[in-house]
């Protein structure tokens, strides 16, 4: 067993700090585990409360631990991270840290267009757009809601594959759906990310508390001749996703 | 002057939301500018209280402008967009925007090492480690908090050369500082992006309120022999700074 010492140049607190984060990254801890109370940790290291309280309240920070208020302290789900370098699918993202991945279509609505979707997608302020909103979610734990917009034509086919999707209980993004539409080859995609906190609306979507924090992905779609084809917005929430890439200096 | 028809398909309150957008994109109103109340709206376009707060409020809600009570509603100052294609500094991305890039260095601190860094940096957990921490501003108004951590011997370099670069008062981040460093090489840097919500040490630090979003970047520098020499949590004021990608699909 691990033991700390006072003639250490190390803290105490510290130390057990290390000890804790030790556990979970090699696994003798995993996720949703509850690790021992405060008084356990005093007794086990002959510290006093004020040390163990510093020590889990750094692990805390650090989003290794959760605490839940006269429950215990647990260790967190660590954060989906989706690599930047090629555009990785929802689903694949998902299925290669052993979730499930799962599409719920929310709706279809025909709208006006607006001066900005008139804009990014070079459709006159006249003709009609189509939005589309999905969620995707790891089982039944909602994790991204996707808003797009496309011109009327490609916005009525692309509903049709979801709805097909849906029915042969597929995951997709819209991605996918492009891949059943031959004419229409992808060339780029130009993204931005920003952080914001989720309002009513997005935190009902995301079943989390308004005011947390979640990460906006804006996407406009290219084809191969550069001409736009989608705008999307993709709204992640912040306890559950993280973004990596590696790039040369 | 653009006027507005109650015989569009495009509801009234999404014209006078275009009309409002149209003036920002183009400039007839930029950031900082007041735009008409509610009352002057309402006369001007001949619709209810009820129209124009809608048009407000969805342009409040992508952005746009921001109502401060008792005061109006002005046109948001728009957030600094940091290409990731490739690696661009704190300085020149602000420089490129017409912003006043500033550093100031906040503390430069030795610690013992901890389990986490001893992890991404492969120091001894029994070495000593260096955190410098430094903030980026435009002007007066602070846009990042740098936490550096290196080894001991370089940590001490890097402390050196940063009082020497605020002693010119030159605008730096860590990275500018390598190229003092003739011996040292980068070659990679690896990165993760994620939203959360600044506590009250850091809230202090960026001059925000607690709670504000936040956009936190990790990342490890290695030099071209892939040997990681810091490891650094950048977090920026989720108001103020968003990234960008353009990726092939």
């Amino acid at each position: 067993m691990s033991s700390i010492s006072n003639e250490s140049p190390i803290s105490l607190y510290l130390q057990i700090k290390n000890i804790i984060t030790q556990q979970i990254k090699e696994g003798v801890l995993s996720a949703g585990n509850k690790i021992p109370s405060e008084r356990e940790l005093c007794e086990q290291y002959n510290v006093s409360r004020i040390t163990v309280r510093q020590s889990l309240n750094e692990l805390e920070k650090e989003g290794l631990v959760n605490k839940i208020h006269g429950k215990g302290t647990f260790v967190a789900q660590p954060k989906v991270e989706q690599p930047l370098v090629t555009v990785t699918s929802f689903q694949n993202t998902l299925l290669s840290k052993g979730l499930k991945p799962k599409t719920k279509f929310i709706k279809y609505v025909v709208l006006p267009n607006s001066y900005k979707i008139s804009n990014i997608l070079s459709i006159p302020l006249s003709e009609k757009i189509v939005e589309l909103t999905l969620i995707g979610l790891d089982d039944e734990t909602p994790m991204v809601v996707y808003n797009s917009y496309f011109a009327y034509d490609l916005g009525v086919r692309m509903q049709e594959l979801a709805e097909q999707a849906s029915a042969e209980n597929r995951p997709f993004s819209t991605f996918d759906l492009y891949e059943r539409i031959p004419e229409l080859t992808l060339g780029t995609i130009s993204q931005t990310f920003e952080a914001s906190i989720a309002d009513a609306s997005i935190a009902k979507l995301l079943s989390v508390k308004k005011n947390t924090p979640i990460l906006i992905v804006e996407s406009i779609i290219y084809t191969n001749e550069n001409l736009p084809v989608e705008y999307k917005t993709a709204i992640y929430r912040g306890d559950k996703y993280k973004f990596s890439m590696v790039r040369k200096i």
